[in-house]
């Protein structure tokens, strides 16, 4: 109805027009906590889907490119997983003097396993994910892995990280845990507790091991919701803990990782930087050694809260978090 | 990252969290004035383009089906659509005794066509729109027009409207304006004045001829925008000039149409639906003889209005409508 | 930070800039229902605050004026709130042949008592509302109503409309029914029941009497919700029963009433505006004889389904509704 | 209308409606770019207003408590303001041996003053902006600062800062950029150029003294925007340039700083930490000395930048940027 039929109808011709039809008419919108919103303009919605664990959308977005999404938490943006993935691999596995096993809790997305690979030193990856659906999905959509995901190293499995962790006799250079946030009643709070920890963690990592997980945001405000306690938690396990952060433009947040070993976790950037270049195939995009020391040296409020921080991740205490169940959900606590 | 991986990774299971997996998070947003904003939940966007004239997009929407967008604005949904198509093409022909030959200026998308075509009376339909990129976009995407779109006694000509209503000797029974409203400046304004009634379609008019046009928004506050404009240079060129509205939920407003003849337009319910039952194949959604009474008793103000209304559509003399250059722009002015 | 301190430093001076600076950003947004939102830019949030028994905004919006929101729905838009009143008020007081006494269950926002004090016939309105705290905010806050709250012929009862109906032993020309709609489980669900309207209401009408409710949203789609139920409860009680309808744009649909009575309910247009004229102080700003006409006339597809409905509100039977517990709150049902 | 006044209408009792009316309706939507929305939900609106430059707002956000938006950008939100105004002003007054005089261009908000101010070694601190309606707002509202505004050592000056640095003869240890972004055609370009630091800022400083700016968003991709060219353009003129950045939760963003000077700029972090405990009052709630380390080591890819950057701000030369002509717009170029 109401067609333009006539001759100056070029609805891009004339001024002001020009204004409105740049306005863009669909939105992504992810309520980042109750009161906060962010909002992305989008190209498409190129899949959308259920699996038997989780609601799941591959959506095109004008800002930040192909953006995974998971129970309506952003999990992952084209233009930025590298900071995250990055982040979460590569301190362990350079700190770590020859990290050849690697053993993934989650990380069905494939980008951990994507950059695990490029370590010369790695020949073995086991990557346990729950949802097949997503892992299918993700080998599908996500082109970035599709090379990871057929590398000989990569052994795929489909279970729960905790059980299958727990019958596997084989010990690990390297554990990481690549897991949505430890929410009470959430799916994967088990996987954060000092029990876990100390029971099927440590005991599966090799002399020398190091574990490292993702640990929620970090920002000023939003460490206190699961960073400083995975931090503290940790701490009753392992003799050394390293916190550390970095900003992902997708998720409007600084985003926390913890790396624990029994053994000193100390590199300086010079030795970061040279191990990179031995060990690494292809450059990094964000990481190197100074990056590294700027990631891992918190801003005073940060520190001050880790240092203070009591609560320890049990079985029986836990945290609320909001939108909890979800992937990287999490609620920035500003009083 | 942060992938669920373990067994009680059902996002659908636990109490709260099914009201943050059901928030709808991708949304078509449309600023339907200035200060006034209608939002429809996204299943999927279908396409996005651009013609030579306008952009383009079909959009699945969860609360009206597809919609055809064009330049930022709500053309059409599959889910209501038959409200102002019905509205816009049955009064005219079943007032006419004998409809046979109709001239469609715009109507692009085909639905006008398809009503048009459900009478057994007419013979030829002329539909004469512009944009030959949208024409071919509809053929393609809109089943519910394909069968239109093929009959044998449709004519489609890509051309400027008032060009081709001029150069033609034919003349018709109907003719029909199913054109984007008369914004000044905008693309249609000129097949809204007084001069082009007078001049171009007036002659183009078999006797017993009727014209009736799209007239823009039709609510209590709304139909000053252009609806009153449009009746009263038609009362200023035509014997007999019959305004009536109808609500349609996905514009969020009642929309008006405009007949128009020098002949007597008067027939009631039971001679309106005596004639649908003889003429039209099929059974009409939402017109019958009671609801055009309905639909052409237009509330006090709005008759009022209408009644005082002097301004009229010159070449010279035009009024602003927000977001002007588009299809059916509107502003509610609430003064 | 960042302020400017520089000479050209004027915001509104150059290009661009105006286009941005006039984009509103504050914003009101309701969910119509779950895929339909429909916001309004805000000039200031007047008031925001929770009595005993609901969560209370009143709102100053560009495109409406003042807006009384209850638990995040809107009641009522200063703008257009006459539509609704008269609506409800009029038609059943003028089809009366001479309404005294007038029994109110809800109306606290005052604006039906307004409208019923115009007619100079009424000596008697009670109304009773159970939440005193809406009362004395509305009498507070909206000047459009101080008169209507200080006239001595209203009689305000803070107390459950049912309770109070059945104690008192008065009975009364017309009971108007100005409460939340009939959801399941929601709080007025019970003054919705044929047992009410058989057993409490009926009971309480004088000889002639009538009785009208507002009765939820009445759009092409809409209508099923409530509209249709209520229609076919009232006609199992009452021997005369009329719906009609109008267009409220600040509710983005049409809006629904039912008028019943045990004595006929006709007037032609020209009655109704002779009594008008002759009963009301001041003029109506959107009923007159001709708006009831075609307001009385429902479109094909509502008339089908009331006569089509089976459904009648019983204690044991209700038909659920989106966000329920609310005001006005309705979901567009489009299947 | 729809009132509820039967006695279960208590809208907080019953399960699900608990759901919606928590749904928060009142919200600021900002454009940080044009495709990407950063939103708050709001308690009120605490003033509208236009001075003779801008358009101001004092917000009562729920997540960043009180917000001061000027022209649609969000300048300052009371919960993390801190974090931009401890780090534009800390570093370069702890860098100075001594730093008695200030000058601040910008400002008006006051917060820059304040934290000058708790310097004890600082005696004058003249602070020129150019919005006197701005000042005195912020002087009226923003109470954490009215002992700033009332200290004796603060001299306020309403006038365009680069006229008044000019036509002064006295020099100072510090200068202050608090302006708005360098926009091409914005109001504060010129306060960026290499022209201005050469001939206006520099002879203004005493030996040994420090400017020091904002420099815009300094994300991993927002860089590139102004910050890479701001210490390009400083490097051109300075001996010693030295940008670093804070996360600020409310700006959705890493924000950036640089300073410059012609006499090395290198304190350890236990010297930094030793001034403060010596020069400070009271503790810093963001910056400690190893908060600055962190800071000032910027991350690979944005290092990188700025090692490439080639681009100086001249008279002639700018850079757009979206939203232009305000205090903080920026657009993250993700290309």
């Amino acid at each position: 109805m109401g067609d333009i039929s006539c001759s100056n109808g070029n609805g891009n011709g004339n001024g002001n027009t020009n204004v409105y039809s740049q306005r863009k008419s669909c939105w992504y919108e992810e309520e980042i906590e109750e009161n906060l919103r962010w909002c992305f303009a989008l190209n498409s919605i190129l899949h959308t889907g259920a699996t038997q664990f989780q609601d799941i959308q591959l959506l095109d977005t004008k800002p930040f490119g192909k953006a995974l999404v998971i129970d309506g938490k952003l999990q992952s943006a084209e233009i930025d997983e590298f900071i995250y993935h990055e982040s979460l691999v590569h301190p362990a596995l350079l700190h770590h003097p020859n990290p050849k096993t690697i053993f993934v809790m989650g990380g069905g997305e494939g980008s951990t396993a994507r950059e695990l690979l490029r370590h010369k030193t790695v020949n073995k990856v086991v990557m346990c994910d729950i949802d097949e659906e997503v892992v299918d999905f993700c080998k599908s959509y996500l082109a970035v892995n599709s090379e990871a995901f057929c590398d000989p190293r990569l052994e795929l499995i489909i279970n729960d990280a905790r059980v299958e962790l727990q019958k596997r006799e084989d010990k690990y250079d390297v554990i990481i845990g690549d897991l949505a946030d430890p929410i009470e009643g959430g799916p994967c709070y088990q996987l954060y507790t000092k029990t876990f920890y100390e029971l099927t963690v440590k005991p599966k990592l090799m002399q020398g091991g190091i574990f490292v997980t993702q640990a929620g945001p970090a920002g000023v405000f939003s460490h206190t919701e699961v960073f400083s306690c995975i931090f503290n938690t940790l701490k009753q396990v392992f003799k050394y803990v390293v916190p550390y952060s970095a900003h992902i433009p997708s998720y409007a947040d600084i985003w926390g990782w913890v790396m624990a070993s029994d053994y000193p976790i100390t590199l300086s950037p010079d030795e970061l930087d040279l191990r990179m270049k031995q060990r690494i195939k292809g450059e990094n995009r964000y990481l190197d050694g100074k990056t590294f020391v700027s990631a891992s040296t918190l801003s005073k409020a940060v520190r001050k809260s880790l240092d203070d921080e009591t609560h320890v991740y049990t079985e029986g205490a836990a945290r609320f978090i909001y939108g909890h169940g979800h992937g990287s959900a999490h609620k920035n606590n500003h009083a």
